[in-house]
């Protein structure tokens, strides 16, 4: 069989077809392959006019059929499906070749199929890609990461395909080892945080300030124009004015308030805790969907509590609040994510290039938003920089809108209306901006009950106190 | 050699001696080794006359002058050093002997020990152990878990040195499996939120109002009289009269205000997303102790943001709302804390029983306070108790002291003074009572971009929307 595709495609579910069919539209010859027949000729018939596109009768029919180095990908479920992938097509591959993963396969999971890969000269990478069937069809962003010298073999590729902001592609080599999945799953954890905040938003607004559908629709689409500018921002606008067309209610007031997840905010959680790193914010949105999910706790309580009034006492400024809450809070959120990542990077030593991270996020993704533009001006001036909130412009960004923060959990908590991300984001500024904080008591705790010792202000050492001298008498 | 002994101690370290100390107190004949000999010696000079404490010369000599079934504990670090202690004793344990490790032991590890020594037929027990060096001398809070049938045997000895309270002993059995490790390690979660809400309140009174510490100590002790009287509060009145003997400051003003930790309160958050379950005031401690750490970064923020005043604008009923603030925060963290170890027990199936649970917690341990005997009363109501907010009476009590807390946060917020987890107890209460959250949003968004389904509140079944329809023109 005569080499002549560029780039192999293992499972054709909408993620899979739709990226062969991108990267066939730039000029690519592709050919996919999935257990389910019925998609290869479903793929082929998608393709168009012009395009080379083609379904495989054999996994190694693909794998034969490609130019060397073989660049192909996975695009099946994180977990099981993709070990069993990797060892379908293992016997076909040779040394030099690329493997793929471009699932949200946990980064502990990449390590070691990297490895394992290694030993047979194959170049393995994980890639996280973000922005849905859509984005995979007309530009996703792409967070590959694995051998440097390979990557220029996969490059010219991902660039084409990739969404594109200010001319730039929203890829780029996130660095060695599992940072591509990494850095998705930190992205995923920023996208939880932001998710909540816009619900929390949306709570104030609706369940206080008794705002319409209507009403919410043009706000977020105003919100959309200004510094809130954001993929999320804009379908929830999408979202507030879509009807369902069996009961003629708004979508989104039959659903089900119980939210699902798929695991990567809680693995962003759980390993911030590991480096360690903090992510209030994060962890924060993670704990509010399990609270949706005991809704019959929930239902039980309100026949206890006291209902009282939900009402905001003060309307007036309140949209203007939440814009400015919305820009500080979101802000944190990747301040937090992004800090994540520069700690990894350091710890696990991927050598995560700052920059390109928001780069790559600027458009495509999940996360994309206007503020990522400052973050991109920080990092240009200091591309190490372990917390976004230590740029001088960023520090100006948060003190123009910290009031508006400020205001609204004030407002929300007198409403009764539980803003926990929210909360936790003025937490994080009030802490990070705290030259001393009152941990020195926690550390006098633990040396009174547990020996635990304590360091000083005055000097250098470890220290012990008998707190409780008299107390044993 | 003559089986004389009731009860052996690998590891002499203080809470190893003085657990064996207090056994002989209570008229066993104890026995003791450690790798270190000097340890053996000062274990028989610390000895009350007339008690049976034995230092042995070698491992092999106290094992075989255990009487049988023989009882053996560990108290050696955890991790390495507990399976090094184990198969340096396995060859002179024989079937139906029981091993018991009291230190702080993740309960994984535990599960995988239990496993290994059962097919030799050892019966092997996790035990927490709280109170510090004193408790294990004068009365400790244990948690014991392991094979029930076993338990029968360590009962009157563990009964015996175990704290009081209201005549009933501060031990019993914590469920099979690792329960007793799992059951202490929630116990440390809920540690860390209580002493984290301790030090926002002493941040509050002292940067807020300029409490001295010689205001600050009678305060805490007149607490300690009331409804927040606990341990905790306790040795924080007794660290706000500590001077140092060299400086002849307090010495609480001269400890570096970077918390440690033992990774206990890591573990909890950890294990609470597997679950999953909402520990929202667990994980906000965690995050603080996290970002007190990050002292440089810290310094170098404050020449960027104004500091601004920290003065709380109204002081009138400030210590009067703090302490309904620390009674509902406290009872948020041991609600979570029990929510997170009724549902382990389901999950994992380890029967664990949360009467008992608060029983074991109400004396001798770290997080012993008044409140628990209000838990045990709503536990007598309900064994199975999910959360303890379903309570009647720990309602009324939430709603009574709330508006405490709602205050607190709403000064904190205007003064800038950080309050992560008093915040995250009052976002939990208002959760928890909302029949509806705002969490259908996100359901929304989650369908709109990744297609991953809803639930409707008016007919089963499992949903989706093409939202995009138009944008994807």
């Amino acid at each position: 069989m005569p080499q002549q595709y560029d780039f192999g495609m293992i499972g054709l579910g909408v993620m899979g077809s739709n990226l062969l069919l991108n990267l066939a539209d730039h000029g690519y010859a592709t050919i996919g392959y999935d257990l389910n027949p019925e998609r290869m000729q479903a793929l082929e018939e998608a393709a168009h006019p012009g395009t080379t596109v083609k379904g495989a009768a054999a996994l190694a029919d693909m794998v034969l059929a490609l130019k060397k180095p073989r660049k192909l990908m996975m695009l099946v479920p994180a977990g099981k499906a993709v070990d069993a992938a990797i060892t379908s097509v293992l016997p076909y591959l040779e040394a030099g070749d690329i493997l793929i993963d471009g699932g949200n396969s946990f980064f502990k999971d990449t390590l070691h199929r990297i490895a394992y890969l290694q030993d047979q000269g194959i170049h393995f990478f994980g890639m996280g890609i973000s922005g849905g069937e859509l984005g995979a069809r007309l530009g996703p962003s792409m967070m590959p990461g694995g051998d440097k010298e390979a990557y220029q073999y996969l490059k010219p590729l991902l660039e084409a395909v990739a969404a594109k902001t200010d001319g730039k592609p929203c890829v780029a080599y996130m660095g060695s080892g599992a940072a591509g999945h990494y850095v998705k799953m930190v992205h995923n954890g920023i996208e939880y945080a932001m998710m909540q905040l816009i619900a929390e938003a949306y709570d104030l607004l609706h369940r206080g300030a008794g705002y319409t559908n209507e009403q919410l629709q043009p706000l977020f689409q105003q919100w959309n124009e200004g510094p809130l500018q954001s993929f999320l921002i804009d379908i929830t606008a999408d979202i507030f004015r879509t009807i369902d067309a069996e009961t003629g209610k708004h979508v989104v007031d039959i659903i089900l308030d119980e939210a699902g997840s798929k695991g990567t905010g809680r693995w962003t959680t759980q390993e911030a805790l590991n480096l360690p790193v903090a992510i209030p914010s994060i962890d924060a949105a993670v704990a509010a969907r399990t609270i949706s999910g005991v809704r019959s706790q929930r239902l039980k309580a309100t026949g206890l509590y006291q209902q009282g009034n939900n009402s905001i006492a003060n309307t007036e400024s309140l949209t203007r609040d939440l814009e400015s809450a919305l820009v500080v809070a979101f802000l944190c959120a990747y301040a937090q994510g992004l800090s994540m990542i520069a700690m990894a990077s350091e710890e696990e030593a991927m050598q995560i290039p700052l920059p390109s991270v928001v780069q790559v996020w600027k458009g495509g993704c999940i996360i994309r938003s206007a503020l990522l533009g400052s973050f991109e001006q920080a990092f240009a001036q200091d591309a190490q920089l372990p917390n976004i909130l230590l740029d001088a412009n960023i520090a100006a960004l948060v003190q123009q809108y910290e009031q508006g923060l400020r205001n609204t959990v004030t407002q929300a908590i007198a409403a009764r209306i539980p803003v926990p991300a929210f909360a936790s984001a003025l937490a994080y500024i009030d802490s990070f901006r705290s030259a001393q904080l009152p941990t020195n008591l926690v550390q006098a705790q633990r040396d009174y009950f547990g020996a635990h010792t304590y360091r000083r202000i005055d000097k250098d050492g470890v220290f012990h106190t008998e707190w409780n001298a008299e107390a044993a008498d």
